[in-house]
């Protein structure tokens, strides 16, 4: 229950006295040093931490986007942090232009467990934190201002000392007093003093400098007035490689770290996606493609986007929202008629190599491998009549949202040609004609299945018409779609899958929806139903495989129609 | 593909000359007026925008959350929200405190019927809007400066006309110069003084006028520097109530409205959780919220989070995101050993009425009718011996996410009482145990089901154990699981509701997992395997029923337990 009162629960958080405050007034033009922690703060914040694979799967996936500093671990917490961090030097990963960080608490054992990670890296980044706001002073620890320093530059020492002793590795230091953004600016200033002394950070070998808000608890201002004021006091600013770990707990990540920035940040710390910690970290990709917009490359390529939101999604096992900025299915999508008319006439008026002006579409979707989306509505607005509400109740077929969109342009075109509303019957002939009825190239007769325990792999049969002709094939794969794939022997990539059951007891079907490329081609939706849901699987495919050669097919008569 | 150098292709945006800005030392201590364009902005922006039916579900919701200004349509566009207004008013379901209000365009004909749809209103706001930014003027509709004045005036004056012959209601007026943070600062003025003074808007009678980021194209200090601009400097400030409308193209939309209520906006509009348009409208439940940890009570009532949430997923049929601020699955989860141990230790020294201090808890969850949620994991970090990872790959389970969080913290238990790690069997043992093996007191036996197609209601008999005795009950309702807990006879409100295949071919069977409320107690999950769909599902809704009775039972003997 909310308390009425909430003044005598929660305290307001006390603005920084600063004076001529210079940040309000900056603009960004260049980026700040990225750090990704998706493999460390991310990953520990997941319900189900990745596995050695997955954590390869996304280092390889951040090391094409461009990161040059990746967090990957916390080896002294955990044997497969430990493993993952061997894995990487020992079978030599690491690209020359890329160097990993760890991260370690200020204690003896585990400084010396986490150096021990390192042995034979060219370079890394050990990152010591120690938390150092009062909270946790008085409620956790129990220990005074001296004592908590004392912490931080036992560790700083003991790690100098490890580090002096194996000069074959290119060290770097990071210290992030946790919970800076709650901790009194003196104190936290003095901490972060010493500790730089402590390790002997000059201009020439700076080390680097985070300031967390560990948990966001003021307004973004707030933050950056904070940053500047750091800024300004610390002793040897010059020295310093100053950083910034914002968290997302009021929603304003991305805001407290472009003000950060503006107030003399020079990196910023964070996820994909915003993953992390509760709310998470700030979202690399968004603030990237701030910059972007603003004209400002920002060092790393989202140029195919989707394929990166897979890869989180896949790794992290938590989806990006429909309306996240720049990924999300929806945020490309115009609905209202006025808003699509404006964006018709912004890409008519759209001259390549000239500023982009397009209403309502702060980017060019192509830029980031997608498209823009017009969706007619078949009846406006009256929900009843919609595609996806009758495909639901009068087919019982739950379409997943991006086959959605791209069904209503199958509906949208339908309707353009005959200028009338699609009724319900309309509308189902149309989904079954685009998706269902299609048997040429391809068309499903039967299968045989095994899958072996001792392996893992799917063994697959196949009995397909291929231009009528019946053929059978062999697959192998670690699943049936996999092996089907095989089989097939056609370069398919599947990105989404989706199946569910139509009707119930005896009678009930399965439906199946595969989005996938064929050829490197545009995304597109194949469509199954059947009694058994691997045929359903399977159908999908070839439906999907059908429809892009379809379309190649068309394009190629197309191109022919023309004259020379 | 993303350009090498995007500053050919996008311009940055240009910085306000504002010398002595006011807004970077201003602290909020009171909340704005709030304005909900769920029904509107949010509804038009949906894949199947709401019926009828959905649009007053949320309506009401709103008005429970305290909202006292909702825009409820855009009625000259739809015939739906024509009559979804008309029904709100013949149907007197607008509380007395309560204002809505409508969108429209500046055209005569849309006026007019938009002041059709609320004849007989006790009170209403008439919002107008055109498009005033460069680019809509030059692009999308080719008129001068004067032309698109005009326009916004032409609208005000005939909305005045038709207000003043219907003094019955009480009228206010809004205009929303459309993507204002697009458009020079001197002309959104020029325009907004002149519709000001063309409705005679005055210290007594203001009008709203409302400054929308329609897209967000800059960092939020440049909006905020835009709204104290426009606060100072236009003509009539006293006569205006100044509003804000933040999409949240670029990630800021939460920062841009607190840094625009510094900056002197005294209105907010938004949608709950952030639906709108593309990447969306700025949360108010963050916004809310944001203020109540800062010790302000927002005006609004989210002591239910839970339910708020449910709504307006059912509404929007779009997802709150795990990692949503406040509301989200995951954000009162500690995963960490250290971040478990600084809780447990905050917890314990937090006292009644005391100022909230617990670390990385920024807010009491129980104030959100939410609980903080340690979890433990069975083997830290290693992924392929989570909990999830076994019961999917042991046992086909794909449980969901909520029910992850609840059947870690039973693992927990067990793992803490034996102080082993549990392995696969074990943790197959403890999910049968605690889920699918009560039969006491209910017991699942069989039913039959029928469907009406003229009234869309299903009927049911089930035949199930009750203390060991066979008893036959009847039900009726629009499903299946409806008529299932009518016939029961018990107070249960179904949460939430999963289904799967486990397996395929005719050996599949179906997990259902069902989130419920038995008696306005705690919400708990229960799980039902079978052949059939409907049967796991019935399976499910006893299994919940029974753990909440064990959980009842138990709590009482404890209570008996203790000593007079």
């Amino acid at each position: 229950m909310m308390s009425p009162n909430p003044g005598t629960k929660y305290r307001a958080f006390p603005p920084v006295a600063l004076a001529t405050r210079t940040w309000p007034d900056k603009v960004i033009t260049r980026p700040p040093i990225w750090m990704s922690t998706d493999l460390r703060d991310g990953n520990q914040s997941l319900i189900e931490p990745m596995n050695v694979q997955r954590k390869l799967r996304l280092f390889h996936q951040l090391v094409r986007i461009g990161f040059k500093e990746i967090e990957v671990a916390f080896p002294s917490a955990s044997q497969t942090d430990f493993d993952f961090v061997r894995r990487l030097i020992d079978e030599d990963r690491i690209p020359d232009d890329v160097t990993i960080e760890v991260l370690t608490q200020s204690r003896e054992d585990l400084i010396h467990r986490t150096m021990e990670s390192l042995q034979g890296a060219r370079r890394a980044i050990v990152h010591l934190y120690n938390p150092v706001a009062p909270v946790f002073r008085r409620v956790v620890f129990g220990k005074t201002r001296e004592e908590v320093k004392e912490i931080a530059l036992f560790g700083t020492r003991l790690i100098r000392q490890l580090a002096d002793a194996r000069p074959d590795t290119e060290w770097r230091f990071q210290y992030s007093p946790e919970a800076f953004s709650m901790t009194e600016l003196d104190y936290a200033k003095e901490v972060c003093d010493a500790v730089v002394q402590a390790w002997g950070a000059t201009r020439e070998q700076p080390m680097i400098l985070n300031l967390p808000s560990t948990v966001e608890c003021t307004t973004p201002n707030v933050y950056a007035d904070q940053i500047e004021w750091m800024h300004r006091h610390l002793a040897q600013r010059e020295a310093i490689i100053l950083s910034v770990h914002p968290h997302n707990d009021r929603g304003t990540a991305v805001a407290s770290a472009e003000l950060a920035v503006m107030a003399g940040a020079d990196r910023v710390e964070g996820c994909l996606f915003g993953n992390g910690e509760r709310t998470g970290n700030v979202d690399l990709v968004t603030l990237a493609l701030n910059l972007y917009t603003q004209g400002v490359h920002p060092g790393l390529d989202f140029s195919d986007i989707d394929a990166v939101r897979q890869c989180a999604e896949a790794c992290n096992q938590l989806p990006v929202h429909p309306r996240h900025p720049y990924a999300g299915d929806l945020v490309f999508t115009a609905f209202s008629g006025s808003h699509q008319d404006a964006i018709r006439k912004g890409f008519a008026r759209q001259k390549a190599g000239a500023i982009w002006e397009v209403p309502y579409l702060p980017i060019d979707p192509a830029d980031l491998g997608r498209n823009y989306d017009a969706v007619i509505r078949v009846n406006s607005q009256s929900g009843k009549g919609g595609v996806t509400f009758l495909l639901e109740n009068e087919c019982g077929l739950s379409l997943p949202r991006r086959l959605q969109i791209e069904f209503s342009r199958v509906v949208q075109q339908a309707t353009d040609a005959t200028g009338k509303e699609a009724d319900a019957r309309h509308i189902r002939t149309l989904f079954e004609r685009e998706y269902l009825d299609h048997r040429m190239p391809y068309a499903y007769n039967g299968h045989a299945v095994t899958s072996s325990a001792s392996d893992g792999m799917t063994r697959l049969e196949i009995d397909v018409d291929h231009q009528g002709r019946r053929i059978t094939r062999h697959g192998l794969g670690n699943g049936p779609i996999d092996a089907f794939v095989d089989a097939l022997g056609l370069n398919i990539r599947v990105m989404d899958y989706h199946e569910h059951a139509i009707g119930s007891g005896a009678d009930a079907k399965a439906a199946c929806y595969v989005e996938l490329r064929v050829d490197g081609g545009p995304t597109l939706f194949g469509v199954g139903i059947a009694g058994n849901i691997l045929t359903a699987s399977f159908k999908a495919l070839l439906s999907g495989v059908n429809r892009h050669l379809l379309a190649v097919a068309q394009e190629v008569q197309r191109a022919e129609a023309v004259p020379a």
